[in-house]
């Protein structure tokens, strides 16, 4: 039996276009002689539909497209993901489905029974699990019809303090009863560059444990924050990926079930340093481009200030964007250095994109002069380095305004964690792009775009970080080394681990206090950032709720 | 048997501060011959404490407190609310339980059945749902021991599209084959004007069904956006309140349980209009108070324009911090009229608060002169309205930096709806005090805080609204009137209905869907507004998940 793998890139609430890009892939695979398409999780409303799936507007849509894409499914039976109306009364009100589809209607409806209820899923909050388990039959080959987390009932854990079994039924094990050929599960499962290696586990042991092939069918494209890789899969009886989908980007592959029982060559090689920053930069150009695809804008804008953090976004959004597309300002201050300037010019020249220079200081007096009778004897402080990075936004924003241009933020991780950045100032954007991307990351992203040749001055890769809002500043003046930061930063934050274990692998004790310290309190500046381009398995925003109000 | 109950007000992650509270209580129970002490849902960490509860440390310490609280009840039964570990090793790691403490020791352990996974709640995040059921006795009366949301498996439903039980299991229907004399809820339950009806019903339905006296015991105190009411009752078997404890402030109230037997006059007064605006009004008291003491700060600012919404939050603000610690500027521009400024003189001068002026002229003549070159040729439009609000937000900011006043932003949750304001304008904040207020409310606050004599100028009242940032610009020349306006947001944020039933309730069909198309494009807006004092049953902010990504 020839299955399809489609693997596409939807809109949420975008109802007809999903439908037509489902509705092409199913004549494509009708074409191809193919009796069985997959598509992704909740692919006729797109992931994440988040509180539309409370409107009943947006139900009566999926169901109207189920409908439509059913009566198109003659001669092929295409599996599709889509919420469903739960019958029993008790309970939540849907369910999260796979809808089987073949001569012109709906053959049958297959429910999600582990719903993702953490980090940045919230199933529960919408759905009713499953309790009822049955398996399908296409041509002979008797499927059981998965949905993302059901193939998670023991997950590799990934923090320091969580337990493997969050749920207390195993879909898989209830289906295996129907002596199923075949797994197939419906996914849309977002990148994390630290996660790989988890997923992989996760369908390699579902292989083991139940011998059988997996078919997996993942969304690709990018949702706000949230970046799915696509790169579905299709792994044999001994759990070797004998196919592969491309990553990031949309795909259509056509297999033979009989290929299932084929081996291949080892391909568990272990992921490398270079491949994880190449990764990192593919899913944050595809976040960038979908953010304003899907938008509906084209042109961005930022503040090119010489130093790494927007030499590195300039870059990346010059390849998702186009340099045409492209319009940024170099706003210095009397703090700023020559170099500072001279590199910002030469790294917009090099990427040839319009540029403009806009010397703050008048706008600077301005506002001293506003605020003399106020400030009367009093020294300078944080205030006018804040007003500085506010001037700055605010120049950022009025071009934004005036021409239509979406301000891209330049903060990165680290600087996100420990508050070192102004709200309503390098706060600003439409969207952060490095925002879950520690700064040494960031530098090894500035090789990898400098990889062919410098694009990015090698002065700004080398010279010290500093925000330049005071003489001779340094970042290192209030901050630990980036190195011993960001290695903190990733225990504290991504691994969850407590100060006690962080300080017992050897970082200094009241480096780490300080750093959690930082992190806590600066709550309320993240609370009010732009959405970040998630590329970890805990970014700051939706995923990391953290009280706003507690002690520290 | 004497009962106490305890509602207090807990900091999140404060575990000494709260322990504090209760062993006070404690010992003021055993003072008065109290044989039974009941404390509010997850009383040993406050609540919601969020995503602390996936870190190890933080369980560590809400079980030495509990071990604690226990070692001081002797002579005395108490019930605490605190996450316990979850011995199963399949489901989520903790329960949402109630501690029943006595002898010095742990004598049981309750968990949460029915885990809220809606609006604000995200129980299911952290929480294992209960499925074992037992009472406990105390002085021969045997108990139900329920936690808050355990009481709504049949709760009245609140949008259009809503269903009655969102659970398939009933808790009081297990636990009333036991036989309990009483049931006893721990609650941390938030205020919202439309939902107290709802809440009630859910009482006297229980002592309905069930006909068991109530003791509730609900959280009081604000945690950054959400207001807990306090409010806790006590209901005999007529589901009449025998005994109701303060709305808004700590409280502590000690029953015998030999009154759960009497009878009282019917309480069930039809809540009046001024009654629901007075509360809102509390509720915002509360709010604001308890953001600033939780987070250690007493002096606050704002931007005083002579329009209603600065004057209503201004005259709140002294209510609750004092009038000694506001301070506020006054920053008219070319196109603000001499009334405002008169107006707003008038209101700090009456309300005894500090003020200053800045003409903003000069700072916007500065900006001009740096973006001429940019700009040249081309006319004025919504950029320069942004930009002066822009000016003011970096002002207020600059003043906030130089002297600690944290700054309230201004904005109704009209506004925040249509997107009638300007991000890194008049948007800033660390708190908004009216983000869930509609502008028609915000209205009726200014006429409850002058209820007994002129606090806010009669012209600031009358006048029509404007953001006054281009010549004779008024917020009717964008918007609806504002009656039309929140009857139609009400209709579509709070009751969830769709754009057809509005529209056949008697509402202009190109209004609606203007206005539903508004609502749905600023969602960009709203992801970086600051924290919004929630006091209806679906403010913006974290109880409100739409997409940012989305066709509309």
């Amino acid at each position: 039996m020839k299955i399809a793998l489609a693997q596409l890139n939807f809109i949420v609430n975008h109802f007809e276009y999903n439908r037509s890009k489902m509705l092409n892939a199913i004549e494509q695979a009708k074409r191809s002689g193919v009796e069985l398409i997959v598509f992704s999780e909740l692919s006729v409303c797109g992931y994440p539909p988040y509180d539309l799936l409370e409107r009943e507007e947006f139900i009566v849509k999926c169901q109207d497209s189920i409908h439509e894409i059913a009566r198109n499914c003659l001669g092929i039976t295409a599996i599709v993901g889509s919420p469903s109306l739960n019958s029993n009364p008790k309970g939540k009100m849907l369910f999260n489905s796979a809808f089987v589809l073949k001569d012109g209607t709906i053959s049958s409806v297959h429910n999600k029974t582990l719903l993702p209820t953490y980090d940045v899923f919230d199933e529960y909050r919408y759905f009713e699990p499953n309790n009822e388990f049955n398996t399908i039959t296409v041509n002979g080959k008797r499927i059981a019809v998965t949905i993302c987390e059901d193939l998670w009932d023991d997950q590799p854990v990934s923090t320091s303090f969580a337990r493997s079994r969050l749920y207390r039924v195993s879909p898989m094990e209830m289906l295996s009863k129907f002596n199923p050929d075949l797994i197939i599960n419906l996914a849309a499962s977002p990148f994390s560059y630290n996660n790989e290696e988890r997923r992989n586990k996760v369908f390699t042991e579902n292989v083991h444990r139940f011998g059988l092939p997996v078919i997996y069918v993942n969304q690709v494209g990018a949702n706000a924050e949230l970046i799915f890789d696509g790169g579905s899969m299709v792994l044999n009886r001994e759990g070797q990926i004998l196919e592969q989908l491309k990553s990031f980007e949309e795909d259509f592959r056509v297999i033979d079930t009989e290929s299932l029982d084929t081996s291949v060559l080892s391909n568990s090689a272990k992921q490398s340093e270079d491949i994880r920053i190449a990764k990192i930069y593919d899913a944050a150009i595809l976040g960038i481009r979908d953010y304003f695809q899907k938008m509906g804008f084209s042109k961005a804008t930022l503040g090119l200030s010489g130093g790494i953090d927007s030499a590195v976004t300039l870059a990346m959004a010059v390849d998702a964007l186009g340099s045409h597309n492209l319009r940024v300002i170099l706003m210095p201050s009397k703090y700023s250095s020559q170099h500072s300037v001279d590199d910002a010019v030469a790294l917009a020249e090099r990427l040839n994109v319009k540029y403009d220079l806009i010397n703050i200081q008048g706008i600077f007096d301005g506002f001293s002069k506003g605020l003399s009778n106020l400030f009367m004897g009093m020294k300078e402080d944080i205030t006018e380095e804040n007003l500085q990075a506010r001037i700055r936004g605010n120049l950022l924003m009025a071009l934004s305004n005036k021409f239509g241009h979406l301000l891209l933020n330049t903060s990165n991780k680290s600087e996100a964690a420990v508050g070192y950045g102004t709200l309503y100032g390098d706060m600003n954007g439409a969207l952060s792009v490095l925002g879950d991307i520690y700064k040494t990351d960031v530098y090894k992203l500035a090789h990898y775009i400098n990889r062919e040749h410098e694009i990015i001055p090698t002065n700004t890769i080398v010279k010290p970080p500093s925000a330049e809002l005071r003489p001779d500043q340094k970042d290192s003046d209030s901050l630990p080394e980036y190195e011993i930061l960001d290695n903190i930063l990733f225990r504290y934050i991504e691994e969850q681990k407590t100060s006690d274990i962080i300080i017992s692998e050897g970082f200094d004790g009241a480096t780490v206090l300080k750093t959690i310290r930082l992190v806590n309190t600066n709550e309320y500046k993240r609370f009010q950032a732009p959405p970040i381009l998630r590329v970890s398995s805990k970014a700051f925003g939706f995923g990391r709720r953290m009280p706003l109000v507690a002690h520290w």
